[in-house]
């Protein structure tokens, strides 16, 4: 058994030397071998969970005072993305805001989406990223201290942009953000990038940080598109960044869940890559929905101490799911696993 | 509480002043808000409901002697979309005639699809409507006063069109009836159009009457297309249109339902629309099929005494459900949850 | 040699027992057999022939007066296509007016572009038919006596359509106008069809008149799409419509000049349809310019007595282009090269 | 009661004249009529069936010493398609090689994919026919005795093609193969093609067997594409071929199954072909899965004294599924509701 | 007649309070009207100038030493488009360096391709930008004091991007260049984005400053995409900016040059901006070509004393051509025929 | 200067110890060091070259008696393309039958299209191979020994395919063609393979020959597709392939020539292969044409003694037009430029 690997001081970007002992958890199943396993009452929020409310997914969640905060794609029966404040004490139960998020600074414009938000706590604050529509769909940042307040920065990129998802440190006095370049439509392609910003404002030394897969690395179920998930986790071997690649079939995309572990000074630089989806759709809520066959991942918790991994993803892009991992065997498996391309 | 709403005299354009005391019904479940909410026993006619026949949906019912008639989009198992005529006595349980419609003035043409079909009570007798196959997709029209002897008339527009929908009555000496000018494919755009006639022969003086939704509007669950469904029902705050609004996703297209009154006069006129759907895929039957996430309102039933509202729809294209309303309800809720652009 | 051929007096609509004895006309070049033959100093309206006016092109022209009328295609330096008047003694030196056509029932919406007109002289008025945009390409349709005063009809069909030709009488009490049913962008298909209306507002008893060609005709000139050209000729051996056949290559479309006989009084029957083209672009202005390859008839002319044609076409959307053809030998060399299917 | 029907002495191309008393086999399930009836137990190969294998589908089966042997289409979580042994006594339970096939002659090349087997067993020994990655995908082939050791041959075909299936015997000397010419993607067009071998290494008399259906003949569950599917079955009727026809909706392709019967002696004469669909996806493990709506047959078992028929087929893309049928009854039903075109 | 309006010292970025009475020019020709007119000698640089070279195109040129100095679009027999330096005294005479350029601090990767450079002269060093081949196109930059020795910098943006124009002197502190977000292919659609930096590696604060046209202005020569092509001019009414528009025709795009006006202090403002074309493809050498149909304005050199305006634009990708203007006539013009959106 | 290389007998396949004295040429113009020049007066077959004739390009002659035979695509006034034979003592000035080629063996479907053919000389006889309409584009063959009497053989391979060019002589006992496997449209793609026959029949040991070029080997002419153009001529240093490459502009295709060395025994190896054009559309009649920017060889004749090649190459698929080069230049050209991936 690999043994528990201590991750340094950060459970999503906050530092947490006491660990987050309310992590939410359950152990591996009984038989199983699985190095990603799934929440047994899944989905933690499910379709429609409010009259009024068809949709939340794809959940950007932090620790927060003694429970946890986040920032949820919520959609009402609109269908119109938009993010939502939630409240939760053990991360399982969610009370979510009824109004979506305004900005302090900005005056909002009802017609401006905003989905698939990252929440980083950085410098005692809290920076959201998400995919905001500006005459195309781009990186749209804001920040926060208490999830009442927040405050619109600038757009990092130009369009056309998405999986937006800011490092949890400064690496070298700089910040550093993945993003995917997209098209203005349903993106049939695209690969991860590292951009670097002195002040978060503006971005530039750009790297390809990993390319999609295909036939000539053997690699199918990430051969369309990949893009970064969760804030990265610090570890001794290397930034694990969990991501989700993307598998065009005939009848549509299939979204699964990979892994990866990148250079600690130079994150642009791939140390390992799972040669292999860690979770792929299988279950109802994941098989079946509005965009069937979507495993999203969105936020990892981690409670050092133990190791625990707690990963927040969005099912079928209809309702907000839970699986969990260790992580010294999550790394392990990425390093024994590994194709690097 | 909204109070009872009188339509005036039309159960699917049928004048009824006595009302339609056998309509399908069912009470909204305890504990629901829905404005909209499915028969609990969907679907009515389940996939494959006799050898032979693969699925049966997308069905214009009518009130019809002591019980009720329709056409129905049934497929065979070559799949090949015809019109069938089916009988019932309670609207739920349902004869299908093992023969499709044949017109007794226009020698069939076995290679001529039909689908979609509407039926209009008007003048005494009933309007078939249907998206008819001849150099592409067109509205077709024939008339029948016993649901067995029926008559083609002409096609009302040039290709590319469907979801002809008539009115059940004149206005101001003139026929009028919706449709959605398409392409020859599965056509990713649309609007809602208003077309009249002297005669059901020769249409004119078109308008446009909605639009598809999208960013600008806030409106993703119509932003791709919409189409008119059921016959418009007359009410003293307008005509009420059901109608289908379709979002695109990666994964393929959405059909929900929603709802928009429009002047008694001049019905190319909005005055309300609903600025979310009222139904949407969430039933396993609507959300897994042959074509998946498919919720299509093609006829409601109405009896005026109660404002009950039976609206029968396709799911998934595989099957035929049934939902229920209140009839002032769903015209409050048009009014209180507006968006016209 | 053929003998002259007497139309039944009409001059692309206009009752001239007299004739037109001011037609443009040049004699067939010494040595050539072509059935149609170029005007020598083409084009005769050229590219940019004005300072601000980008190009004149797809004209319609009738005999007015002394002399002749038309309405341009007119674009300035803008592109956008309008409408604009023009006056003629010759019909070869054009006078433009500078403005474009307003309507005196219509408040002008200069966002809403009009392309490719057509004037049919009909009922002692001219019928103006063009493609305008109304949420998309239509057949829209005009009314004037002197050129001068404009009043606008309803349009005639639903979007999307394009190239509406209506006939120079009415046949057996009915207006007849072809149209061809298109799509929102540069339509890769494309039919012929024949409606017709009591009164030129509403439109019914659709016909398909012509379908385009291919691989099981033969006919790669108009395998792609086809459209009429100008006000259909009535003679003795039906209705002579010359049409735009198109063929798409790996680097475009290419645009030729064909024609069709239908009968006299059901001319949704076609008797006799040239198996190759009667023109195609081989003048370099034909060949190059802002659409290369583009011959686009739209008027021809016709002097009773001499059985004199003069055909007036679009070059490249660049320029006005005139050709010229015996009447009858284009009626004999249709009826000898007929391929109907 | 149509009676039994005797095959020629073949159980998928193995000479039994001692028949296959070891067939899975399952009756009809009382009260149903229909031709094909699906295992109870169903899927016969789960989804994710081993720890690290997603899914295994798109099964060549054929009897092997006391038992059966298969090639599988097997995908590891790396979801790249390779060639898998597989061994089962009964034909149910799989004992699957956790190694792909590796071939003695040929020095493997990790991002060759290779897919959609089929196995044929001629001249006393096994040809295996895939699609594999050479540039583009087309009909890659290999021989085995004894399913460990095996032997690359040439490829069949150019690029690009799919669904190669060799019949079981020589005719006239010569060895014949289906094929469906595709295109480099997820290929929207495709029919049924024949060619000839005298060596299984040069192809020639490429003739085309059957075309896709469509409006003109009224099928649309096979209107958009076909291929071939089990190794065909002689019986005194003529080649049994069991494929697979595609219609295309808006929200992606659905896969049924159909029958034909071809000439003894000129397999590319088309006698009878099945007019509907004789299985389409109604199953939960067929209607849902990373390829939604796939019912996919690949290999039939054939016990020649009882008619009894095993059809393995892939389900969603997903799982391994098996139905039945009886010999004599599908060649009936096949002669009884045929449309030949 | 318009005054010679004064420039604020720049010529193509360098300050040349003295002038740049070395400019090439030739007068209008008699007789014209046109605000922007052809050198009479066009193309400067032909199709095929030297043996083993295709085509110069999309150059950039600056006045340097006592003549002038560029970086030029230069495809070889490869087709393959590099950067070369070129040299000329008079600006019409032009030597071209064989080798293409390399920079002091980057291994050339031959694979890399670059084109339709600009040139900024600012800070006393010259920036170079273009598009380059990085996993897809995006804006590269170098800078260069003697076009002998170029220094890479770091990409502005990430992919994809295209015409990337650099402004010639810092605003408020801050570099500003423009830029139009683009796809991997032959982007059918595009905006003209600011972006501002500190050090010309970090980027941010975008602005979208112009959209493309479309029906709703009547603005079809720009109805495609748009995109900025020379340095801007800095003038007392604005900063000129010249650029391209795109109408997308059923045989292709076509390119014209526009211009318009922004404002100095937040040049993210457009005050005016031409409701037309300036020129668009006329002469042979715009209208036939590899590329037909072309005219893509890539510098304007600008002699203060006198107004002139020397406009390099790439004609049909197949040779370099030369433009003149009036500094204040063009100014004039667009303030007079502006429209903005 | 480069020296005669002498070939090893043979002139478009035709063993001519005596060489071709007859062979068209004109030497290299002065001044010029282009490796390939053209006729001065091309095109050798115009635009519309009789009464009734489109175009004849893409022209496949050979020595033939005392003079020259040759089998060209001929297109009517119907733009359908026909095989059809010319005679020419001069191989300049040639006569054309006025009807197709008509098959002893074959009953002729008028609706099978053909193009693009070649003709090779082998073992006494002439093989054509051409592009030919069998439910998709593919290699037809015929043989003839006068060309008057033609022999249809079976069609080499299965759709979709192009460009078919048989070897001039058995190699190790075998025949072999190149190819270009293709989809049913205007491919966007495309690579050269090769495949062997024992008896023109049947076809197999398909080898993939070359790739087409793109960014990473910085070949962008031939980035789109590459197609086999003449027979290959055999020289000491390998056979001499002349292909075409394809670039994909925004505005369309451009077509130029190249050229590489293969391997005498195993013509599937590439020995060198041109890193650039060697003649590209440049002329009035390559630019411009109803197929702009094409050229497209087809046949290359050789006189031994003197080293001469004659080039035949249909221009903008409008006309033929020939060009000149040494054959032993063009084999040191090909080996001193070139880049083999």
């Amino acid at each position: 058994m690999a043994e528990v690997l201590s991750a340094r001081g950060n459970a999503n970007g906050v530092a947490t030397s006491q660990g987050l002992p309310n992590i939410p958890w359950q152990d591996r199943p009984a038989g199983s071998k699985a190095v990603v396993w799934r929440h047994r009452e899944n989905p933690v929020i499910p379709r429609a969970p409010q009259p009024g409310v068809q949709g939340v997914y794809n959940s950007a969640v932090t620790p927060f005072g003694d429970g946890f905060a986040g920032v949820f794609r919520l959609e009402k029966t609109d269908r119109f993305p938009r993010l939502h404040v939630g409240w939760s004490e053990d991360g399982l139960d969610w009370q979510l805001e009824p109004e979506p998020v305004v900005f302090s600074n900005w005056k909002d414009d009802p017609s401006h989406y905003a989905y698939d938000p990252r929440v980083t706590a950085i410098d005692g604050e809290y920076i959201v990223q998400w995919c905001g529509g500006h005459n195309g769909p781009t990186i749209s940042l804001a920040r926060t201290k208490d999830f009442r307040t927040f405050e619109r920065l600038e757009n990092a990129f130009l369009p056309f942009n998405r999986n937006g998802v800011l490092f949890p440190r400064k690496i070298n006095g700089a910040y550093y953000m993945f993003s995917r370049p997209s098209d203005n439509g349903h993106t049939p392609f695209g690969d991860i990038y590292l951009s670097e910003s002195p002040n978060l404002i503006h971005w530039g030394r750009h790297r390809l940080v990993m390319r999609k897969g295909g036939d000539h690395v053997g690699q199918w179920w990430q051969r369309t598109k990949i893009g970064a998930g969760p804030v990265p986790i610090e570890t001794p071997e290397g930034w694990l960044m969990i991501y989700h690649g993307v598998i065009d079939t005939c009848n549509g995309f299939v979204y699964s869940m990979g892994a990866a572990l990148l250079d600690l000074d130079e994150p642009w630089r791939v140390l390992y890559r799972t040669n292999q989806h860690v979770l792929t759709p299988e279950a109802d809520y994941e098989v079946s929905g509005h965009v069937p066959n979507v495993v999203f991942p969105v936020t990892a918790l981690c409670d050092q101490p133990t190791g625990r991994l707690a990963i927040y993803y969005g099912a079928a892009d209809t309702c907000t799911a839970l699986a969990y991992a260790n992580l010294s065997e999550l790394v392990e498996f990425t390093k024994a696993n590994s194709a690097v391309f």
